[in-house]
Formats: C-alpha cells, structure tokens, sequence
C-alpha cells in the first residue's frame, strides 16, 4: 500500500488554504445559462488556468468558438497537464467551472456566490459541490503533495468546461477530436461530478441510464379555435393527444409500450445479492422526494427501478393552454413531450421503432380525422462501466483508506452524457467518482458541501491517484 | 308596416358621411388589453359622447373605478338617452366600444387602425364590425331620422362599454344595479355584437350555451423532479392527470362522463324540421376550420352539436413543461383545464356534482398515492330566448324588408354572457341582432366590416325601431 500518512496530514494543515480557494471560486459567479454572465465564466476560467499555472502545470485556453445560435463566445475549455513521466501512468480528470444559475430572492438562506460556512461544517454557495468543489480537489491534491514532498504518483490530464450546466455546447467535438492528441496517452479516466447515494457512505459509480425524448405531434385545425363555436363539431387535437398519452404508462410506473422490457437485460442471481448491502434508505428518498408518494417501498426494488430499469415520464405538451387562469381553446396543434430512461441491452434504434409503431398503433385506433407525427428529438445512450478494472480498484482502495469503510458501487438514474463521450473518444475506462452527498442541493436553493465531505475528498483523489499507479492491469 | 323609404333613401345619401364616422372611430386604438392604450380606450368613448350629444342624445359617462388587480382607471360606460316620450316603447340596446389587439406586423394587409376601404366593398380596419360599426349603426339611425325628418319611433336607451374584449370588468353590478334604475323603462332589449351564421343570409340569435370551465390539480412531489433520478420510483401527477383526462372525451366528441346527456332537452320533431331551411354549409365550416377535421359532414347534425348539444374540450396543462425543445422534468403539481359547454335543459351544480363524482371516480380507480382536486372555475349558464316573442318578430320583419329575405332563426355555440346579465336584470327579452358576415375575423387579422352590411344594417335597426313600435305585446 502506497505511503500516505504525509500527503493526508498536510492536506489537513492546508485545510484552510484550500477553503479559501473554494471561497474564492464560489465568489465568481460563473453561470453559463445567463448571457450577461458570461465574463464571469470565462473569468473562473482564467481563475483555473492561474492557479494551474502557478502550481507548475501546462495550461491551454481552449476557444470554442460562438455559442449556437447566438453572438456570444463560448467559455474557453480548460486543458491542463502536470507532468509528463514516460514511466508513470496518465490519468484524466474531468470537471465543469460553472454554475447553475442563482440569487437570494430564489430563496437562499446567505448569499449564493459567498461562501459561508455552518457550525455544523455545511459550506453553503453556488457552486461549492457542483462543481468547483471536486475540481479545486485536484488542485488542491497537487498543492499538498508539492507542499509534503511526496512525488506525485501519476501524469494529471485535465479538462475543466465552463458550459456544462447549459448543454456543454462544443465539447463533445473537443474531446473526440483530442483522444488521439491531449488525451492520447491517458490510461483511464476519473470524472468527480456526481454525489454518494446517501449522506454517509462513500461510492463508486459504474453506471448510468441513457434518455430517449420524444415528440408526438398531433394537428388537425388550421388555427387555434374557439371552443364555443367549434366545441363538438371539429375533431380537437387535444382529444387525442391526451388519448395517446394516457396509452403509454401506468400510475405504477408500468411502460405499456411492447418491446420495451423484452430489451432489458434480465436479472442475474449475482446481482440480487448487490443491493442489500447498498447503503440506502426509504427515508432518504421520501425526504428527497418531498413525499411519499413512490411506486415500491422496499430498497431493492426501488434501486433497481432507478437504475437498472427502464422508466417513461410524461412531461408536458406545447400548444396547449399553459398559463395560470382559463381560456376556452381548442389547439390546433399539440406535441407531447415524454422520454424514457434507457438501459442495458436496450438499443435506441429498436427503442425508437417500439415507440412510434406503439403509438402509431394507439392513434390509428382512435379512428381520428387528425394528423400524427411522432419522433426521438434526441437520444443518448446508457453506460455501464466494468467495475472490476483497476480504475474501480484503486478507487476502492483509496476510499477504504481515506472514508475506513469499503465504497458502495452504485449506478445512477440519470445521464452524464460526457462520461459516454470520453469512453468512446479514449476507449479507456471512466470512473466517476464522487464528491459531495446526496444532500447537497446541487441545483438548488444552499447548495453546500461539507467541510469533511471536501477536505477528506481531496485526500480521496489523490490517494486514488497513488493506488491508480500501483493497481496491476488487469 | 311603417313608411320607411324616406329613411332608407336618407341613409343611402349619408353614406359617406356614416363610413367617416367609422373612420374616426377605427382609427381611435381603442384596445382594452393593453394598459398602454387605456387613454385611447377613454378617447373612444368621449367620442361617442360627444357625437351623441351632437344629436341630442343626453350622456352620461359612468365611472367603475379601478381594474381588477391594478391601479388603472376602468374607461367609462356610455350611458345615453335619445327620446324620453312616455307613449312610445323603449328599447335598451348594448354594444362595445374597445376593440381587440392589433398589429399590422400580425399579418394585416394594410395598417388595422386605419379604416381602408377595399373594391369589392369590404371595410377593413379593427373594430369595424366588432364592434364600432354596429354601435355607431344606432347613431347613424338616429341621424338618418333626423335628416330624413321622420319620427323616431322609440325612446332609446344606450349602454356602450369599453371593456368587452378584456372580461366586461365591472358591467354586470352597473347593469343589475341599473335594472330597476337608468334601465327600469325598457320595454326590450337588443344586442349588435355577434354575426350571421354564413356570409349571405341575415339571421336572428335566440339561444347562446353556457359553459362551465374545470380544473384537476394532481400533486405528489414537494417540488419538480429529475426524471433521471425519480423516474421509475416516483408516481408521477403527470400520468394521473393525462389518464384522467382521457376518460373525459373521445375522438368522436362524446362525453364521456354520467349525468350530462341525461340533462339535456330531448329534440322535438318540430325542432327536427327547423335545420334543414337554414342557410350553412359544410365548406363553410372547412373553411372557417382550415380543415376538413369535422366530426360530422352533414349540416344538421354539425349545426346540433353547436348549439344544441354540449361538448367537452381540454384546452390544457398548467404546470407541465410547456416550451419548445426538451426538458427532463416530472412536474410535481399539474391542473388540467378542460370545459363544458352546457345547454338547455343543463343545471350548473348538477353538472358540478357529475363532473366531480366521475373524476373522482377516475382517479380512485388508478390506485394512485397522488393527490386530487377537481373543481369549477368558473360556470356561466345557457341562454335561450323565446324567438316568438314580438321584439323577435319585429326583427323578423324589418330584417325581410331591409334585405328580402326572410331571417334565419339561430342559435350561437358559445357565450355572450352580457346577454343573460341584461335579461335578468331587466326580465326583458333580448334579441341578439348582427351586422356583419361570419367571415368578418372579428378577432382575426384584417378584420372587416363589408359596406352594404354597413349601411344596410344601419337601414336595419332604425327598421327594427319601427316595427317594435308596432309590433302587438303578444
Ligand atoms: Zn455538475
Ligand atoms: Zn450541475
Ligand atoms: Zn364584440
Ligand atoms: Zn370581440
């Protein structure tokens, strides 16, 4: 096992020094949805590449170009590398500089783009877990280890984006473009952008669900039409649409689409034994949840509905009356929104052929005079990396040594889209490996991230990084 | 039957001078949505003021205080008096003198507040024929009286309002207040506000439906969720609602909930005859539809459904995602909007309680931890006047003389409610009398108002004063 005694306890002597970096972070208020921010973005961009600088790495500004649609610059993407040791291994990490965006008035107890930290260790501020929090990690991990002069065990790629929370315009051609240039020599990846399924046990995540989106158009009159003088005479598009709708999923969660649940990859013995042993409770979810109102009230089936399952949201529909009040129309043209979270071995092309000869079918049925389109708007799809590569093993080791407790492997319900881009772009292993809790509040009013959760997390990444260079290839 | 030649041949020579004063009046903005215009909305009714002191009228501009929610002064209902000759009947007419939103950039061939005058005789311009020309039509018959030298047959109460296009803030407490006050002389009354059923056969409205307009809040979550990571193990108010919904109507417009054909008047085998002598043709309904999306494609069946039968419309979803583009999220709270509209022999709580028994019904049946409310936002009821009673029949004459033809007798598939206001507080007939054509767009893009509906109406309601001042109180 690696030496880390000396690393560990000058991240704890440093420990303030560190905060202050993340307060200085936190203070740039890099929201990437809102134009008139944009200079703070790329000022936390700057902010980044000063401090890389300053700790001895090689720092590019990547441009991106204009913003679709727009006049606007986008962030520069931040490439950075430390050291360049033929005989060690090279690992790359992933991060995003911006922010969801935020104001007091939205309801937060301090002010967002301040740090400020709790007695019970809470360090509230937009940002503080999503993601400059993880990012200032590797840092910070640099900084310690120069500061104890213990050599540094690995080659550190990095690549930290200033769009992620608006749609990561541009990086995806970025990062396909350098997986045989900046990132040609990298040996596996590691991404820290996501969050312990619970409040107290440290995990490792291997998995996450792909998203197909949908659209079913329904139009019939050539305008919008009053319902007085049109009401029972013209078919209304409407009618049927929320006909169509209906046919899709049930109160339990249940997808009526044929052809959907024989894709899933079926459930093997082994892994009925995961999930008793994940930390994870109904009372975490209820919390989350604000209610509870869930379909299963047992942990296992709850888990594996979110992970390895697929699942159908309705979510709304456009040209239809959506404001507050009443108005007597008929749309004339009406398009559902829904999406259903893919899984392993679902293909999204056999997916896609289910949905629209589904609803094709239910509509057909309905005998309407009206005129149905139906399509994917996009489609992204699952990942599940092998949590036996060494990646999740130094991993594992370093999370035992650091949290004294062996990490839960989870998978989340949700995309990361960037994770499947720098798989594919590398054909390395990706790691994802959290930070911050499951109560964080990471798009919401007091986001946080507590002080432990930070100073022990830094010690995390760079013990990983130790145990990475001396995990066997496997 | 009266001497009328000597005021038709006046009304023929002041033609200019009564298209001038629609000029004037379409080209005062007078648009009663936009607070911007609101000194445009009071200009407008100055100028009917003025012009009916100009003819001797006595006025009075009745102030309503402040709108609904704001700060801004409610514009003034014109109540005027032209004869007060206790031998004569009196005749309470209503009409309005703000106007729709208009902008040329809407798509309007020549600029809306200009009255432009086209070669086939159409007058285009907002307001012409809602409702500036058929209110300025009893000016110009008091003037053509005048000029002509002919008695007028009738005192002549007026009541003009200046908010109609934005929900009639504050008439209905002037009109019941007056009803036994400024209005307690009227022996009938008669509304120019609505249209002929097609563009050539004048008709006279006797029946209006009435709606009733729902909503059905389904809530679950404290707040919006990630579809990512609830979906699968939330039960989503989304997938209640829209199954709800679609138990409420089918395609083929059939209501589908208990308690409401049950309630409606059985058609009589005189009624049955009554459909086929009117003038209405299926390419007009494609036409004003913009498509052949009918749920029937025959004359009377269609004409029925209008105005005989109720119908059920969904005009949408509050709280969903409702924008273009795609958005990942489970709504925690969403209200569907749908209405009734209601026809003789329909109670309002009858329907209520039906309405409510059955969605309540629905969603108990779907097992769902979600919570429900249902209930009415508002409900205005049906209105059907007797089409025999004389102000009717004197209509029915006067409109045989001005155009040679005998009137069609209709009924209107939506709702005017000021004309159920006036018959209760009056307890007086009503008689819904148009001037214009049912492709005049009143709330459309080139709204017009043809010439010889113009003048020939004008010729109408001075002919209709006559006959009601002959007509024998049956
Ligand atoms: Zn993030
Ligand atoms: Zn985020
Ligand atoms: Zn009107
Ligand atoms: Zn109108």
């Amino acid at each position: 096992a690696p030496q880390l005694d000396g690393y560990f306890q000058k991240v704890d002597e440093l420990s303030d020094k560190f905060i202050d970096r993340l307060r200085q972070a936190v203070a740039i208020p890099s929201i990437s949805a809102e134009a008139a921010r944009r200079p703070d973005v790329v000022r936390m961009g700057q902010f980044l590449a000063d401090e890389l600088t300053k700790l001895g790495a090689s720092v590019e500004l990547r441009q991106l170009g204009k913003q679709e649609g727009t006049d606007l610059d986008l962030p520069p993407v931040v490439l950075a590398r430390y050291g360049n040791d033929k005989s060690k291994r090279t690992i790359l990490v992933y991060g995003h500089y911006d922010v969801q965006p935020a104001q007091k008035s939205d309801g937060w107890d301090t002010e967002p783009f301040e740090l400020v930290i709790k007695e019970d260790g809470r360090m509230c501020g937009r940002g503080s877990t999503d993601d400059k929090g993880p990012v200032l990690g590797w840092l910070n991990a640099i900084e310690a280890h120069q500061a104890a002069g213990v050599d540094f065990p690995v080659n550190l790629l990095m690549c930290f984006e200033g769009m992620e929370e608006y749609g990561s315009d541009g990086l995806d051609e970025l990062v396909y473009a350098e997986g045989k240039g900046f990132f040609a020599d990298a040996d596996a990846v590691c991404i820290s952008d996501n969050y312990w399924l619970g409040t107290e046990k440290p995990c490792l995540t291997y998995g996450l669900r792909g998203v197909n989106y949908y659209n079913i158009e329904v139009s019939g009159p050539g305008a919008d039409l009053h319902s007085g003088v049109f009401g029972g005479t013209a078919q209304e598009p409407m009618t049927d649409l929320v006909r169509v709708m209906a046919s899709l999923v049930d109160t339990e969660g249940r997808i009526l689409i044929p052809g959907i649940a024989e894709q899933v990859a079926p459930v093997t013995p082994e892994e009925e034994g995961l999930y008793d042993s994940i930390s994870f409770s109904l009372d975490t979810l209820y919390e989350s949840l604000g209610s509870k109102t869930t379909i299963f009230d047992d942990k296992k089936r709850t888990l594996m509905a979110r992970w390895r399952f697929p699942s159908l949201s309705l979510h709304g529909i456009e040209g239809a009356f959506s404001g507050p009040g009443a108005k007597t129309v008929i749309p004339a043209k009406v398009i559902g929104k829904f999406s259903i979270r893919t899984v392993p071995n679902m293909e999204i092309e056999k997916t896609n052929e289910a949905v629209i000869r589904y609803v094709e079918d239910v509509f057909r049925k309905l005998g309407s005079k009206n005129t149905l389109k139906v399509y994917p708007q996009h489609c992204g799809r699952w990942w599940v990396a092998s949590p036996n590569h060494w990646n999740f093993s130094a991993a594992a080791k370093a999370t035992e040594r650091v949290w004294g407790v062996k990490p839960d492997f989870t998978r989340e319900g949700g995309s990361i889209p960037v994770t499947l881009t720098f798989e594919q772009a590398t054909g390395k292993n990706v790691l994802l490996l959290p930070m911050g809790s499951s109560n964080d509040g990471a798009h919401s009013i007091n986001e946080k991230l507590d002080k432990r959760n930070y100073i022990e997390g830094i010690k995390l990444l760079g013990a990983y990084l130790h145990y990475v260079a001396e995990e066997p290839m496997n």
